[in-house]
């Protein structure tokens, strides 16, 4: 049978871009529809009807909601390429560093960017915590999955990439060479990886519609 | 090499008592360890630095946090009585469910009995939606894995036991046969399914524990 996948997504979501890499890395060939999150379409809702939220992977016409679980599925269904490690404890660990990113760290960057007063002030010493944790659990690795990227790299591209974008708009200075020189260079690493640089927003693009949400969010 | 299997837990936590119902459906023996909350262990820090949380799984020395993690773990390394389905789409379908209930309904359910005002007739509110969404998806199933119980039944026991003791402590009602007669049904199979039953806290103990705090919080 033919493999009909289709992916539907946002052009700046960390979300759907996360799903994208993995496709691309296992070589999967996907049509791609590009959702308006202010005008949802029926198949949309009708596909992801609890959170109605992209991504959603919709694989010989049977849908994935939840990036994580979407590329748990990929990485089930088409063995090649690995993403996540074989061994059971390794994998505990990947999924155990994926969550924290997604729980903990993504809404702390999230917040010190957007919050006001004192819940910025929180969400800043929050996120930079964070960010040393994810420091000391880099240690001398170039990836989070090794030599190789693999799950947590992909999941934690938000932090090298929209967090950059992120940093650069609202003067915050978190991500620096100073605070945290692992994960600034492995940042680096990531982002110039062939399948997730080809695979992320046009950062010129992500930088003006950051700015324009951060001069209303200012007003 | 014989196995060593040691479980950091508290008596009360569904997210130790999730792990135990895992390890005796594998048939698995292990060393369980009391922890107090308020007067954490050395070990307790030294096995989970960055949550500090129970429960912990130490398998041969090593240690894994996070309960839906562990069970994934457990269920890869021993894989006789499988916890999860084999098919990737239902692994996946059953991934998403178990994030579901843990990001979605648990929260709602917790501060639908805890929260203040306005906040709280929101959680009641939401908490109320989660359940339908959990009613429908139930169908005609016996168990949320089918004829067998599985990963989904063991996460959503907070909502057929614990919430059921936090109902009869508030007063509230949304888990009524009334509301979700499918849920109601499924609540008292699964709290009646031997390898669960055994593995929850006693009743009386739960009522004495909620009430307590729930008078605390009233005065």
């Amino acid at each position: 049978m033919a493999e009909e996948v289709k992916l539907f997504g946002v052009w700046g979501s960390p979300f759907s871009r996360r799903v994208e890499i993995a496709l691309k890395i296992k070589g999967v060939e996907y049509e791609y529809i590009e959702e308006d999150l202010a005008n949802k379409s029926p198949l949309l809702l009708k596909y992801n009807p609890v959170h109605k939220k992209v991504p959603v992977l919709v694989h010989n016409g049977k849908p994935i909601a939840e990036s994580v679980v979407i590329i748990e599925y990929i990485d089930e269904t088409w063995k090649h390429n690995p993403i996540l490690p074989q061994d059971p404890y390794e994998r505990a660990l990947t999924r155990f560093w994926a969550k924290f990113i997604d729980e903990k760290c993504l809404p702390a960057l999230w917040n010190s960017t957007w919050s006001k007063g004192k819940d910025r002030e929180a969400a800043i010493e929050e996120a930079s915590q964070h960010l040393n944790t994810l420091e000391n659990e880099l240690k001398d690795k170039k990836f989070f999955g090794g030599e190789e990227i693999g799950l947590v790299d992909i999941v934690a591209s938000f932090v090298g990439f929209w967090f950059g974008a992120l940093q650069e708009v609202s003067g915050l200075e978190l991500l620096t060479e100073e605070k945290v020189p692992k994960l600034c260079k492995w940042s680096y690493e990531v982002v110039n990886q062939s399948v997730i640089k080809e695979n992320l927003p046009s950062r010129d693009k992500l930088i003006a519609y950051f700015s324009a949400r951060f001069a209303d969010a200012s007003k």
